[in-house]
């Protein structure tokens, strides 16, 4: 992080710290340190260092305030973080005006207890029903735009944006969803009838999934894989498009289908 | 037929026979017969009787002209033809104008040899690339809208609309696609690479097939089923969201889930 | 169950009950108790009322006495508990000596902390590795026979035995075994690497399961669906065939394929 | 290969060369050529230059006359030729008895009209039973030990042994069988019911394919990739554990799981 600053230092721009991250390392009196609600008081740009993971933090915040956000990735090049610390030039070129700009569709998820939200949260890649358990068989039911679709009894079931179509969903035995598809897939998940397969419909749909009476514990929803959100017996969680997008940037040479061959490993 | 003919003849509606369908009876004489190119200079609506096949058969007609189908299933209720023959008053309750359309989504199939188009078609279900012989390996680059996404070695491709994500693609583990959908997806048939999964993009994008001048044979590709046309090395096969749509007429009781639900077994 | 005592009695059959049973009835006293590790003592045969889940709790104790199992299937015909309450004249037929039997292989697990034996347990269907929570990726290496097959990061992994394999292992995408193959099959749940692959192996390999010490919460493994054991990083999890065998019993008309048709729904 | 059998020679190996291979090359005066039912007339070892698809015509024979056979890979290492030209010296430490030998069972496949043999191979890795056309769904009935296991509606089935199941068998969604085990897997290919699943069974098993008389046309059966048999409707097609195995000679740090890594791309 502090070759990078003074590498945008030497461009002449102006560093901000996220206050959380600040808080990670000894030397930040260097910088000015805002909030992560105010950075589109402060700044035109988020970086993050890190890799996709540090990327699904950052989406509801940038994309509540319209931010656009570059990734730096540490490990391997992910899917949303594409620069690599050595290429650190390449951001003297995205600075520039030359990159690419993606628009990504958001989920926002709610929990119902009868007319009354009891936990949400806005998701860039997945969220997922599950028993919290591995392992342990449910059952809800899964409406969709008020069409009663199924009654499912599985291990729980993933909601993926076109983000997360490449995430967990793709392990569970999802399609890919091209990012300017406005759409999301529903995977269930060990599904104990052998003919259930993913859906995918329009993400402008209401997708609502109603937990059995009959589950003797409560169920658990975990948002783009953070702490899990209880979803008790006869509870209803509600899934929409969420009112804004994330702007991701990329380098000007950016590709999504390279970036899903390397990924894949579809070259040979 | 004929029951059908005299229970429409009873409700004072005019019945004109297409040409190829009318060859199939002796008693053509009784209603007038046109061609399949103008039946709508004479009707309203196309009634299909047969089964999901008949239906795919009659789309690209239908479509062009603009007229709604419904279809009588004399097997199973189907996902296209779904009124039973003996639901008959479902007619009459149509024709007073209590019905549901939908307007499903139709692929226009191109084989270019260079700039020359050698072969064209349009589906409502899906475009098949093989070998046109079961089991044999081919290889051929797949491209959206000019990008390449993939070579591949596999038995072939399925390219599936919609309507066509719960015929043969899904046998292929492809997902379903709701029909409201604007999309297609690519199916990947035994790919030597077992990290390909299907992929689903928007249908306007432009999805070209070129065919590796590696193959020591010419490649096939079928409509819906219907004959195989010809595909040889280094020729592309091209597809685009078609400029029409079918519109497909339903009892008012339709629900796309509960068709889904009952043709998959899902219900217990 | 009291019909069936009845049943039995009037066929002059003694009648003994397992004590934990008994303990679930007010007038147990009409029948002498027995607890489960002494039935071989008292009976030849025992009767299981209840479903599949019934018998893989009592499958340990009654292979270790060597005692044939019939079950009884309060719910649905199962896999294993195939009599239905309503054709209580097959028990005549094989009390008369008229059935099938079969013997079901088992296997054993251990978990070993270095050379410590820390949990053991003996499974008729499957024993399942994971995080213990839904959805959260662990990290393990897999051995056969002292080989290395592969360091897996994935949701966890579910060894099944022949009888288990048409459960739990079936809706993570194993194979279906024959019970008269000797084999187990290791089906990977929600793999990161898009090309693994169930695998098929003989039931007399050792298997070990080595949780890698990068994990930072303990795993878990699942007995028939029983409660949890611990496995710490650094454990390991041994399989071996068990020593001895669950003598399943059928009616005389039982064929393995019938059962799997009826329960897949593979007939039209 | 010239190559090869300077080292050879140089080694002070006797070298005869097979019939058809010789034919290839115009000096091959240089060598005694013998055919290849009577190789073990004349050699001790087969050695094998190509990759696995010329393994598989040489096994029927090498297994008939109990010939190991060592192959040299000429493209990528395979799963049955694992020795790379550039580490001929493995082939001096193979000679001088340092090696690996793996028996690797085979399957006889005959065709019946009525009792009559219309058709009959052996092979290594698989048959296929498709209807020789890509994409058109055939009717037959499978039974194993005279037992119904289902009436199939696919594009076809895949029987394969443990060697074969790396092969076409796993792009088809089939498991992976390790060659120890005495078994086959039989996997359908896109199949119209959802829930059919590959099916793992004991090799002494007898496998019976009835093609259905519903069939407008013939099937075909495609043995290793060979040229296709014609399956008439009402034909039946049998498989049974060959008499012979294959003995497969690798080098002595060869190891199975090591191969499968590599191939599946298991390693990171």
């Amino acid at each position: 992080m502090f070759l990078l600053c003074a590498y945008l230092q030497k461009l002449g721009v102006n560093i901000v710290l996220e206050q959380e991250t600040a808080q990670l390392f000894t030397l930040t009196t260097a910088y000015p340190v805002v909030t992560k609600e105010n950075l589109s008081s402060f700044c035109d740009l988020v970086v993050v260092i890190g890799g996709d993971g540090s990327m699904l933090s950052v989406a509801p915040f940038a994309a509540q305030q319209n931010l656009p956000v570059l990734g730096i990735n540490l490990g391997k090049v992910g899917f949303l973080a594409d620069v690599h610390p050595d290429e650190l030039e390449k951001i003297t070129t995205i600075l520039s005006g030359n990159y690419c700009e993606e628009q990504r569709s958001l989920l926002q998820m709610q929990v119902f207890a009868g007319d009354k939200i009891i936990a949400a949260d806005v998701v860039l890649n997945d969220v997922v029903l599950s028993s919290g358990i591995a392992t342990k068989l449910v059952e809800f039911t899964l409406s969709i735009d008020n069409d009663c679709v199924c009654d499912y009894r599985s291990d729980g079931l993933i909601i993926a944006t076109p983000t997360g179509s490449t995430a967990y969903a793709l392990s569970g035995g999802g399609p890919i969803l091209h990012p300017d598809l406005e759409a999301v897939v529903i995977v269930p998940m060990f599904s104990h009838n052998l003919s259930s397969r993913p859906i995918v419909i329009k993400n402008t749909s209401a997708i609502d999934i109603l937990v059995a009476t009959g589950n003797q514990d409560s169920l658990y929803v975990s948002c783009d894989g953070r702490e899990n959100v209880t979803v008790p017996p006869a509870a209803r969680v509600r899934l929409d498009k969420a009112a804004m997008q994330l702007r991701l940037v990329h380098p000007e040479d950016y590709n999504y289908f390279t970036t899903l061959r390397n990924k894949l490993h579809w070259e040979r």
